[in-house]
């Protein structure tokens, strides 16, 4: 961890909205160490990440509230005062946007705005982060992805995030707001939910593993994917709230390193010890939403804001399955 | 006209979404003598464009309903058996954007959302064209403005009709609804509200003419726009509503003439005969939304479309003058 986190975040007010799922909560254990006063707003919804073993050894250490950012009258509340803003609330599943489109844009759209409309009327000074995904591009057309690629989403999801990142490009240079946006590549770790499939391939390649069970790879799985382990993706938050350099700009951010598919599945069949390779065709449904080959152009965000990913796959494979055999009927019945 | 138009709608059935505003009346009338079997729903809502002299002596010809886009029930009922549905049923002030951004989100993005879902489950089949805007870009980087051209917003208004926009290709790319979109310059002409001037900035000069008020310039009035006189762009939703190499399709549309905000206030006090032009300084809320110069580059719609503006800004204003001296009790009270 950068050395000039050790102090940024000593006594400062943290916001966590999302803050009991994968990235919000491993935040939740970062900002505790570091001291700063944290609240977690969660609206623990079914099939969403929210897991109260997510903040096992900080449940005191911090205040949470289960609400949705969606309520006005909760985010009135706790929208003053705080320094940093992390806005992780979202609907995280792409093909569940595809179902519910109009769920989506209320939660990963709407959501965001009503943020930025309060911090305008309550709380101007505030650093607001917005987590885009890499799911706003669409077709890739060059890799590595770097900021400027153009944004074509194919899933309403896409189009969500994009149009939460445009607010928070917008409210900064309109309003003055202080906003930061990391569009994420695809994020792994402990603490994600692993009750289904429809996001987290790596880890629900782990549960599959540790269930010893097959692991189905679409075609033949040389599809190119940038797997980021979640303590990285939190240190890129820490360092984006902490640095005005961030504000009102937009970082592609991922391992920056391309990994094949199948791959990755090996990695976690070798690493867990268990589980199989199947190679089954591509389901129709999933040919449509295809991006392509992805790996992220990450020199901007290295160089504004000297972040680099620390996490191998196969570490974060490796601790990834030491988090889950200790503390497994957690997230899943075997 | 260009001549395939002629039959091209002639006992077709088309949803116009709002219908009674200054683009959709005008459409009406065109779709009327046509021989096309015209259905128009409007939400009348205060402030807006609504306004029922917009379809004298069509009014037998058409059916009109008055309601909501955002009334699921009501378009569950319209949307089956269009053979073409126009979505014009906007909040249409950028300004009020900027006051109301969830109204706009609510009824731009929203509201088109509805429409693509409704029509993804009840009319996959029909022709749906949407109007998009010159604000989606933002700040402009390089006249004339191709579709290429970066989109970054400065008001929600533009983020709004972006997501729209990208809500109409994916539609097209992974549900296969026959989806156009038409970006707008500014458009102008007969039927525009003419209550107040939050847009509609050609219409609003013509009534401060016709008044013999003053009509105030921002700074030395030398920003370029680009205005396109209502009837052009009707045919260009036309070809648009008629033209299979047009799904899937975003174009740029405008009259492709760039004009000074200050010639254009010119031509209207010498073609209407009144007002007097005043210079003021840019308003501070204006100045961080101005977009600078704009001028569209309309070769793709006219290469694709054969698409061109018949009307020069001078017989525009002067059509558009002399509908208001027929029909100026309608519009306002001098």
């Amino acid at each position: 961890m950068p050395e000039r986190l050790d102090s940024a975040y000593r006594g400062r007010r943290v916001l966590l909205l999302g803050g009991l799922g994968l990235i919000g909560s491993t935040l939740a254990h970062r900002l505790a160490a570091l001291d700063a006063k944290v609240t977690v707003l969660d609206a623990g919804l079914p099939q969403y990440g929210a897991n109260m073993q997510n903040i096992e050894g900080i449940a005191q250490a911090i205040t949470l509230r289960i609400g949705d950012i969606r309520d006005e009258a909760v985010m009135r509340e706790l929208v003053p005062g705080q320094d940093v803003i992390v806005n992780l609330a979202a609907q995280v599943s792409y093909t569940d946007s595809l179902f519910d489109p109009l769920l989506d844009l209320d939660i990963n759209c709407r959501g965001h705005l009503l943020l930025l409309e309060l911090c305008r009327a309550l709380n101007p000074q505030a650093k607001i982060l917005f987590a885009g995904s890499r799911l706003q591009f669409g077709r890739i057309e060059k890799i590595p992805v770097a900021e400027a690629h153009p944004q074509l989403p194919l899933m309403p999801y896409g189009v969500h995030k994009m149009a939460a990142e445009k607010y928070s490009l917008m409210y900064h240079r309109i309003h003055g707001l202080r906003t930061s946006v990391l569009r994420l590549a695809n994020p792994y770790g402990p603490r994600q939910q692993m009750k289904h499939s429809k996001y987290g391939i790596v880890n629900w390649f782990i549960r599959l593993a540790m269930d010893n069970q097959p692991i189905n790879i679409f075609g033949d799985g040389r599809q190119l994917r940038d797997y980021v382990y979640v303590d990285d993706v939190a240190t890129a938050f820490l360092l984006a709230g902490a640095s005005p350099q961030a504000d009102g700009e937009v970082f592609n951010m991922g391992s920056g390193i391309a990994t094949s598919f199948r791959q990755m599945a090996e990695d976690v069949v070798r690493i867990v010890g268990g589980g199989r390779i199947a190679c089954v065709p591509w389901p129709k449904d999933y040919t449509s939403v295809e991006t392509g080959d992805y790996v992220t152009d990450i020199s901007l965000i290295t160089q504004r804001l000297g972040w680099a990913p620390r996490t191998s796959l196969a570490d974060g494979i490796a601790a990834t399955h030491r988090y889950y055999q200790r503390h497994r009927d957690a997230y899943w019945k075997p």
